[in-house]
Order: structure tokens, then sequence, then C-alpha cells
């Protein structure tokens, strides 16, 4: 079904987003684009992010949803810009969509933007958005079999994070064989098990991903100035 | 985005998705469509259908997933027939793979036939396969939040059934809002808290589901022959 007509939609996506990936290594901005089923956490593990983060890099959300904008207003709530699609019906973003959010946005007053993809293990997938990392969200209670069901996400993933760790004795989720087929779908991707609620774990997480934001800030703009002014503002 | 290409695609699958109907009410068959996020408990959920009403009526699954049989096989393990569809990248059933999937199997040794759709919480919604009900499982992990965030398919399902209740003093799920927008997006489905793992809550479940299954086989085939003779064989 998808093949007959997902092509041309996928062309026009690619051409998009490589437009969106020259303005973020223009401005140094490193993008992340977080991937989950609905209800695994990814507005927790943004929030958990920021308070990480939000002393050393300045942070703005773009928050893809079907409808509302109870997520968006979450992140304003904690201080940081946020802003929010509705897709409509639209199963997953696309780089038109992340444009136009971009363009409310200053992007050189940005080290770190993150893009909380429309909850779904399937779609946001084939998606590219001019993203530098898609990073996806497993949560304990959804149970270890689902590498098995949901390949393509975890071995397209650059991080693969297991939230909701603390509720590993509630949940019979055998953690030995989910990391055991990661690495056979994904050899690179690291494994974080953390939980965004009680922090627990959330360092090498952010460690990970410090990394990668100075990465792009050293190469970033004409001769790499953009990335290497005012950093420490909040 | 998506209006542009799926006109023709939802007229194909309106149009098969009819023949589907008409089989299913020849053979007095009742057809549960299920949908719900991935790890959601969609197949615990119908392991636990299954035990619950196996004396009863005669059960049959039709399991749908990106990739792997790994759901088919815990049904068939559990002495029930079960056909596994792999969807490659798509991300919801439709009518032409549920008609192949049908032609595998003898309708007319079948009371009630379960199809556990692609774990998604939006692209199943639109996709009518000739079911009699859709019916969404959201889990307590998941959040009170999903009915702002994923509207249609709480318009839409005939039943919501809130799973992993047993575990609803682990989250901050609030169940008198979650059911407060239910009723708003949906004033007539009902909500059933149960843990397919405890068994906690699974009669009023089945007691529902039965009572539509008998409906289907009272009014099925010429003079409704087909749903009334054989249906205490396993």
């Amino acid at each position: 079904m998808r093949v007959d007509v997902s092509a041309p939609i996928l062309a026009r996506n690619e051409r998009l987003a490589a437009e969106n990936r020259q303005r973020f290594a223009e401005a140094g901005v490193f993008v992340l684009d977080l991937l989950a089923s609905p209800g695994a956490g990814k507005t927790s593990m943004i929030l958990a992010t920021i308070d990480a983060l939000r002393d050393r890099y300045r942070i703005a959300v773009i928050e893809g949803d079907i409808a509302s904008s109870v997520d968006a207003e979450k992140i304003k709530a904690h201080g940081v810009p946020a802003v929010q699609i509705n897709t409509g019906g639209a199963c997953h973003l696309e780089s038109d969509m992340i444009r136009r959010a971009v363009d409310t946005l200053d992007l050189d007053e940005i080290d770190l933007l993150i893009i909380e993809n429309v909850g779904n293990l399937v779609c946001p997938t084939d998606f590219d958005l001019g993203e530098h990392a898609k990073v996806m969200i497993l949560s304990v209670p959804e149970g270890h079999d689902k590498p098995y069901k949901y390949p393509n996400i975890f071995a397209r993933a650059e991080a693969v994070i297991l939230n909701k760790y603390d509720t590993l004795s509630v949940f019979d989720f055998d953690e030995a064989e989910f990391r055991e087929v990661v690495s056979r779908l994904n050899a690179v991707a690291p494994v974080f098990p953390l939980s965004a609620t009680t922090g627990e774990g959330v360092d090498a997480w952010t460690a990970w991903l410090a990394e990668r934001i100075e990465a792009v800030r050293a190469g970033s703009g004409p001769a790499g100035l953009v990335g290497q002014e005012g950093t420490d503002e909040t």
C-alpha cells in the first residue's frame, strides 16, 4: 500500500530536510529528534534533559502532536521556548513542518533544539527532519520484545533510552534479552537505562548528548564563531 | 501531507472492508479490531480473553506486526489458531491484508475473530477492516493525558480498556481526569479498568464482548443456522 504513494513524499521531505540541516549547521544548533510510543515518557525525558543541561546550553523544543498543546505548555512552564505543531491526523512530523516551526525561533539563541515527534514507533522512523540524531525511548512497561516487532526504529536510532527503569521490578522485563536483540539490530547505539522521574541514570544520557552538542558548536558557522559565543547565557 | 494521497487508498480500503463485513455476517463471526500503542498489552489481553471465553466460543486470531511472528506463536502455543500478517513497514492493517488472512481460516469454525492491529494509536484508526467493533487499550503507565493527544482513536472506539490497572499505585495516573476526557470524546464507549496479567476486571470486559458475539450469532447466516451449531467444540 505504502510503496505506491510514499516515494514522492519522501523525496520532497529529503530535499527540505537537507535545507533544515544546512540552517542548523550554520547556526551551530544540535538538533535531536526524539521518537517513542505514546506514553513512553518523551516529555518527561525532555524536562529531565533541560534540568541537566540548562546551565550550560540554551535549549528550545518543538512539540509534535496530533492535537492539543499540553506538551508545549509543560515545556514553557519550565521556562524554555516551545513551539507546538499539531499534525491534524498525520502520524509523524515532516521537514516542512519543522521548517515552519524553526521560522518562529531565533536559531542564533539556541544550542540544543529538541524535537518531540508524534508518539509512534513506526511512521517517524522514515522521515529525516534534518536532525543530527534520532534517539528513541522505550519504557520498561512496554516490554522487552519490542525490538522484534518494531526493528526499523531500533536499527535507525543513534541511541536508545530505556525509561521508567525504576519500575523494572514491577514488570516482567528481560533486560539481557532486550540488550542482546538491540545490539543485533544496531551494533553502535548505546542503551541508557534511566528514570526521567527519579533522575537515576540521566547523567550518562546527558553526557552523551553534551559531547554531540559540543562537536556541532565547534564545527559551526563561518570559522566556528557562532557556536563559541554567549553559550553561558540562560 | 496525508490528505493528498489517502483518499483513493481509503476508498479502496472501504470497498474491501464491506466485502469482509459481508463474509463475517454470513458466517456469524464477531470480529474485533484491537488497537493500542506498542506494549499496552494487546497480546496479553487477547490471551486473557481467550482464557475467559474459550469454553463458550471458538476463537481465532489475526496478528498484525511490522515484523516477526512472536505474537502469533504465543497465541498458537495457547491452543488457538493464529495467522500472522507482517506489514513490512506499514503502520496499520488494511482490509485486503485481512481478506488474505481470512482466506486461510475456516470461518464456519469460528465465533470470535480477534484482530491485533499494529501497535500504533494513530494510523489504524482510519482503516475500516470490516470488523464489528474497534476496541482500544490504554495502559496505566502511558499516562492519563493520552486522550488529549490522540483524540481520534478514543472518539472512534466502541470500548476503552484501561490495562495494567494493577500498577495504578506506581504511576501518576489520574483516573477521574482520564474518564472525564474520554467521556467528552466518546459519550457511549464503556471504560474497562483491568489487568490482563492478574485477571482483575477481565470479567466485565468479556461479558460486554460475549453480548456482542451472541447478537451476531443470532442474526447470522441463512435462518441464523451457522451461528447456532457446534458452538461448544474447542
